[in-house]
């Protein structure tokens, strides 16, 4: 466990800025280690979308959980899990640390919005909790857990809200304050200017996090740049997936047979190569055959 | 529950040749609705791959049962569950059918192989069980369940285990007199000259179902003309999503940001559709308004 | 399921006082219906108990639902899952019967407290939501259910909260109103004054339930005659069994040795018993041998 | 994880015998701890039956996991967990380790018998795998392990199975050459003769474990000088717990109240200790008052 949280804190820490994957599931999780990305990041919306409840509280932290540990298992990178706004109050949050930490994932990031949230992209009011509430949460998160190196990360709905850059600013620091691991400022500009002038004015004491969904044409460099520390492309993985599944059953709808989709999806061997059953011989190798030669 | 289970009993009982959508997660099962297909196939492949698993009896009955629970309520489609060798002797079997009857499955397929189980197109030796010991579990199965539509489905591994036509035959046989409700004939040759053979020489006790993976060329038309009732299209889906996912995440490393690949990967606003995030509005409507306009 | 909601539903519309065993896992529910109860409360308390946690929505949804279901399992007798105050808004309730509706569970009940609740017997304020945020919960969850028979009994804690039997009244009233098929009035007196008030005042709408943890003097007789119709008997299964797991532990540990506690506690084959191991016999019968013979 | 995993190793080094007490849930776990054990027993007996299905392989280790899990979060004593036959062939003792490991579980126990197993106490036969076979799986379990101190119990059947003396110490040799951590010998004579007969003529390699079920004359300290490390109390907590809600039903049935058996068990304040209400309160002092003081 600790290792995974000590990696995750020590990329966050460094001058570097990382890529992190979002992921749905296993699947997508291991394929993002497969590509370099530094950590995986169990997405909210990702994990809501695979089971067709909508970004909004319905799944509880156990089924959240529970996908995040898939991923966690699939992939030897961290996972930072999205936990929304921490599931209730802060002895939820006590109760979500213990849990997370507990089955080995390395960090979490909350955001301050009241229970049950919205997807922060949805068409509608966004509602943040008081500053001194999502404190008490942080403050809660950090003493519960056991490691040094799990991390926190706190999320800025300011933008999204509407309330503007000061209170976005007011509120990242007075996260950082109560023991953050992090800010993760989000925007759902079509734009980058909110997070230019957010980073521009931020005083440094944490590290950085940022999820362009809105505003891909910022790239991984270019967010360097200006000190970002960590990128997340939260659900590309997602809503790739969807576009190709929807494409291969309409395929096969139209023409009766899976012959014309042949060469769009991956090989049954490509799907057992990413299973691991390669493994299973070298498995089975040293059970039986390996060991027992030494001993004789 | 009945409903589903019946309509499934139903269409297997039919003339038409019904289309099986293979699912690895609710919305894999959501998009086989939206494109017409007539039920969903849990596939133990595709459930295990998104998990990184090999398909070898690794995830256990508990882990795949939740895997159908969420395509069945991500979907209104009757669920099929490939519920691998059945998981044991006949006393998990029984476990297996109070479990997936009870969370409203309204099928499962269980195939005449020893456990644990290897994936059919695994280059491994393949073991089936002995006649006698799979037709008792189909008997515990048919006895084990409380809905009359409950569904069973025998599938027969002698093709696939290289023991010839005729034990398939009189396995076929077997699993019929013992009340399996249809028979899955498979085959992993690169042709469907297999399929033909043993659906020709078929007495057609009950009905045939097929999974026409290795042999894509063969429509469902042509199935339909020589007397097959459903067609599984068991692992497409997740095909097509391991090489989109696959696709995305390499370019985004490449590029460096997720600019390039917005052309190809659905709108938030699509997963936002599936996710229903619009019965939201319905259910406030409804909760808060309508009623206690009428109420007034 | 519908045969257990039905059930449910005919005995608390009946003129009979039925009596409901609060379970916290399968044994007790099984014991409950061994000895004669209507029906299996799933008690939150109790199943946040054998888990350690504070019964204060600290188990998701998800984790109660998976022990509700338990109980349903180990028992022929219909389950009322106890809810807390609905895990949230109305689209987390209507999920919550979505899941257990979905999942054979013949009822639930949901209190009108905030989320997250406390426990009606901590020493704390006790928040309750508006009347018509409660309505509106209401509302959602009885059109979320499929199945006519449903059973969802809505929890009065104004009694609890301090805000005195008018206020009890008009909640009971309204929730009625909204579409409770019972009211469940909860009282913390050590004496059962406040609730002979309540159900002498209450006009009759829907049936009343009560849980007389606090007043144990009043018996089921004495219910019947104000015209009570359902008494829950919540939490002295799982006080029993903390006691008794408290004293054999403590005997071993003092004494070096379980010879002391052999008679206090059931033998192995009490154990067994309980556990249906002689149905596998039967199941072995009929798997191979009856039907075989028949066959034949 | 580790902590837990090196403490048990630790003791099961030393020269104390040590105590296990045997859980089916949280709170016999806890109660375990304080009543001065020194680990947890994750009973499968035990939880099979508060799930009442039969110590049979019925349950699958992800539902077995599940419930160590509870035990360990429970507790601060490191967790044995009773992990039946290993669920299957040596991928699937893998895939075990993996898990119980990544869940912070301290250590597990396989024993030499075949999948699906029956309870060493049933009536039936009980059949065990070949030597070489279960040598495998504690080679697999072993190999998979991360953590040095992660424990892997072998725990042998022959005396359980009637193939005598010889045949047990030749297992427990080839498992303690294979890499088992301790060997648990199994008697289900109701004296310890057998016990003691295996214990005086073994060689001493790696510990031994009893579980003394049927021969609860012996004690502690008796085990203490013939040298066996650990003495698991496997099910008295959970047979205790039958006896005490069969009464507390049967009465309340009687009765029709609950007054007469108040006196026989806990209290509810006493429940709410348990659960760990008090800390409640801590974690709202130490999130909103404490810290804000410190910060100013």
């Amino acid at each position: 466990m600790e290792d995974k949280a000590s990696r995750l804190r020590t990329m966050l820490g460094g001058t570097s800025t990382i890529l992190i994957a979002g992921a749905h599931d296993g699947l997508s999780a291991k394929l993002g280690e497969r590509h370099g990305f530094d950590a995986i990041w169990a997405s909210g919306l990702g994990i809501s979308a695979v089971q067709t409840v909508p970004d909004a509280s319905i799944l509880t932290m156990a089924e959240l959980l529970s996908a995040a540990v898939i991923m966690n298992e699939s992939s030897s990178l961290p996972v930072v899990a999205d936990c929304d706004s921490g599931f209730g109050n802060v002895h939820n949050v006590v109760r979500m640390v213990q849990k997370y930490e507990g089955a080995g994932i390395a960090g979490v990031c909350i955001e301050d919005k009241v229970y049950p949230k919205l997807n922060s992209f949805m068409d509608a009011p966004q509602t943040l909790v008081p500053i001194r509430d999502f404190c008490a949460k942080i403050r809660a998160a950090k003493h519960a857990q056991h490691h040094r190196d799990f991390v926190v990360i706190a999320r800025v709905e300011a933008l999204i809200a509407g309330l503007g850059q000061a209170e976005a600013q007011r509120r990242a620091s007075a996260y950082a304050n109560a023991g953050a691991d992090a800010v993760l400022i989000h925007s759902r500009r079509r734009d980058p200017s909110e997070i230019h002038t957010f980073v521009r004015e931020w005083g440094g004491r944490v590290p950085l996090v940022v999820v362009p969904t809105q505003y891909p044409s910022m790239s991984a460099m270019e967010f360097h740049e200006i000190g970002v520390r960590a990128v997340i492309y939260a659900n590309q993985a997602l809503r790739a997936s969807l576009r190709a599944v929807d494409r291969v059953f309409r395929d096969i709808r139209v023409s009766g047979s899976s012959l014309g989709i042949e060469d769009d999806v991956a090989s049954v061997e490509e799907v057992f190569e990413l299973q691991g059953v390669a493994a299973m011989d070298a498995t089975e190798h040293l059970a039986f055959t390996m060991f027992e030669h030494r001993a004789s």
